[in-house]
C-alpha cells in the first residue's frame, strides 16, 4: 500500500466541504442584503476547515462515507466561523486581521457582524435538523444536534471563551487552563469527530475511543497554538503573534516553558494515536491529521 | 359555560413557563461564572412570554396538553431574548432600557451581552433536540427544530432585522414594511404557534389554519407596537416612546396614519379568529389573545 498522503487527503475533502458549503451560502435568503455577502465572506476567508474533516475521517474510520456525514461537517464549519467573528468583535478580542484578511466586522460593520455570526450558527441548526439532507435515522440527527449544541454552548465554546475573558491578567493553574481549553477548543473538535464516527454508522466502542482520540488532539492543538503564538511566523500565520503575552493570558507556555510545552503535545498526540490502535488503514488520516496538529507552522 | 377569563389563563401559563425557564437556567454550566448570572437577568426582565404561551394555546387548541410543549415553548423564549439582548447592543439600536430595566450590555458590559446572546440562542437548539424532554417522536422534534431555525435566521428573523437597520432613513412601501415586519417578528410567532400545533399532535389542516391565525396576529402585533410607539405610555411600556421617529423608521403609521392602522390591525385580528373558525371552545385562548394583541397598553 502507498504511504498515505496527506495533503492529497485534505485538498480533496476540502474541496467538497467548500463546494458544500458554498451550497449553504447560496441557500440564504437574497432579500437579507448584505447579511448573506457577511456570511460568505468570513465562510470563504481561508479556513483549513479542520472541523469537518475530522467529521468526515471519523465517518471513513467507522466504515462510513463522506456523504453520510458532509452536511453536518460542514454545519460544524458554521459554528467554527461564528464564533470567530464574535470573538473577533471590539468588544472581544478586538482583532482586525485573521488568516491575513480584515476581520468581518472591519469590513462589514459591528452590526452586520454580530448578525452574520447570530444567522451562521442558526443556519448551523438548519441544516443539522433538515431531515432530506442526510441519510442517518432521525434519532442520530437529534443525538447529533443535541451534542453539538451542547459543546457550542454554555458548558462549552462559549462557556470557554467567558472564561477565557475572565481569566485575563489572572493566576491560573495548569488544571484551569486545561480545563478553559477543553472548553473553548477541544469540545468542538471532539463533538466533530463524534459526530462523523456516529453519522458514519460506528458503534459505541468506537464512538468512545475516536471522542478519546478528539480530546487528546484537541488540547494538543490548542498548546500547539500557544506555541505558534511565541514561535510562528506572523506572515505564515496570518495574524500577528505574541499577542497572549500583549493581552496577559496564562498559556501552556507561560506555565510550561516551551520544552515542556512541547513534550505534552507529542504525549497527547501519542496518547491520541493509541486511542485508534483498534481501528484498521480506514483511520490513517487520522492518524495523519494527529501528526500534523503538532507540526504545522500555521 | 362560564366566559373565558384571560389574565388567569395568562397568568397560569406563564407560571409554568417561568418555572420551566428557571430549570434550564439551573442547568447552565456553574463554572461559565457572569455568564450564567447574564442569561439569567434577560430572561428574567420582565417578558410577557407571548411565544410560549402562543405554543401553548395552539398546544390546547388541537387538544395537546401543556406539558408535550413546554419544553419547546420555553426554547422559543431563549431565541426571542437572545434577540432583544443583541437588538439592544451599542453597535445595533443601542438601548439602555427594556421593560423598565437596565439592557443587558448595560449590567454586564458588551462583550458578555454577546455571550450570552448566543449561549441562549445554542441553548434553545440544546433544548430542542433533547428527546429526553419531549414525548414526541424524532420526526416531530427534527420538523420543530428546522422550521424555528428558518424561523430565526437569515430567511426570518435575523435577516428582517438586518432589513430594518438598513432601511431605516429609507422610504419604504407598505409592502416592503409588511414583509421585513413578518420576519423580523411575524416568523418567529408564527412558528410559535406552528410548533405548539405539531407537538401537539394536530393534522396538516390544523396546523395550516394556525398558521394563518398567527401571520395575521403577528402582523397585528407589530401595528400596535408601532401605535404604542406613538401614543403608549412610557411608565406602562417600561421604554421611551416616540423612538421609531427618533430613527428615521418606517411605521404602520407614517405610511398609514393612526387611523388607518387601527383599522388594519383589527382587520388582521378578524382574520386570525376566522382562521380558527373550525376549532371549538379549546381555541377561545387563542381567541382571547389575538383580541388582547390590539386592545394592550404595554
Amino acid at each position: 500500500m502507498p504511504p498515505f498522503d496527506l495533503s492529497v487527503y485534505l485538498k480533496e475533502r476540502t474541496m467538497r466541504v467548500d463546494e458544500y458549503l458554498a451550497g449553504i451560502i447560496d441557500s440564504v435568503d437574497d432579500s437579507s442584503g448584505t447579511l448573506k455577502k457577511a456570511m460568505e465572506y468570513s465562510i470563504f476567508a481561508g479556513g483549513k476547515r479542520l472541523r469537518p474533516i475530522f467529521a468526515i475521517a471519523a465517518s471513513e474510520a467507522v466504515s462510513g462515507t463522506l456523504d453520510q456525514v458532509l452536511p453536518a461537517a460542514c454545519a460544524l464549519e458554521l459554528i467554527h466561523t461564528y464564533s470567530l467573528i464574535h470573538d473577533d468583535l471590539p468588544a472581544m478580542d478586538d482583532d482586525d486581521y485573521r488568516r491575513g484578511v480584515p476581520t468581518n466586522h472591519k469590513v462589514y460593520g459591528e452590526a452586520t457582524a454580530i448578525l452574520a455570526g447570530d444567522a451562521l450558527l442558526t443556519k448551523a441548526f438548519e441544516v443539522l435538523t433538515d431531515t432530506v439532507r442526510f441519510t442517518s435515522p432521525p434519532t442520530a440527527l437529534l443525538r447529533v444536534s443535541s451534542e453539538i449544541a451542547r459543546a457550542a454552548g454554555d458548558s462549552g465554546m462559549v462557556g470557554g471563551q467567558m472564561i477565557d475573558m475572565e481569566s485575563e491578567h489572572q493566576n491560573i493553574d495548569l488544571d484551569m487552563l486545561t480545563s478553559l481549553h477543553r472548553k473553548k477548543t477541544g469540545a468542538l473538535i471532539t463533538v466533530s469527530i463524534r459526530t462523523g464516527s456516529i453519522l458514519g454508522g460506528g458503534d459505541e466502542t468506537q464512538v468512545e475511543r475516536l471522542s478519546e482520540y478528539g480530546d487528546c488532539v484537541g488540547l494538543a492543538f490548542q498548546i500547539s497554538d500557544d506555541i505558534l503564538d511565541v514561535v510562528g511566523d506572523q506572515e505564515k500565520l496570518g495574524k500577528r503573534t505574541g499577542m497572549d503575552e500583549a493581552r496577559g493570558k496564562q498559556t501552556y507556555i507561560s506555565l510550561l516553558g516551551l520544552e515542556e510545552s512541547r513534550k505534552h503535545a507529542e504525549t497527547l498526540i501519542d496518547r491520541a494515536i493509541d486511542a485508534l490502535s483498534t481501528f484498521d488503514e480506514r483511520a490513517e488520516a487520522l492518524r495523519a491529521i494527529g501528526r500534523y496538529v503538532i507540526e504545522r507552522q500555521a
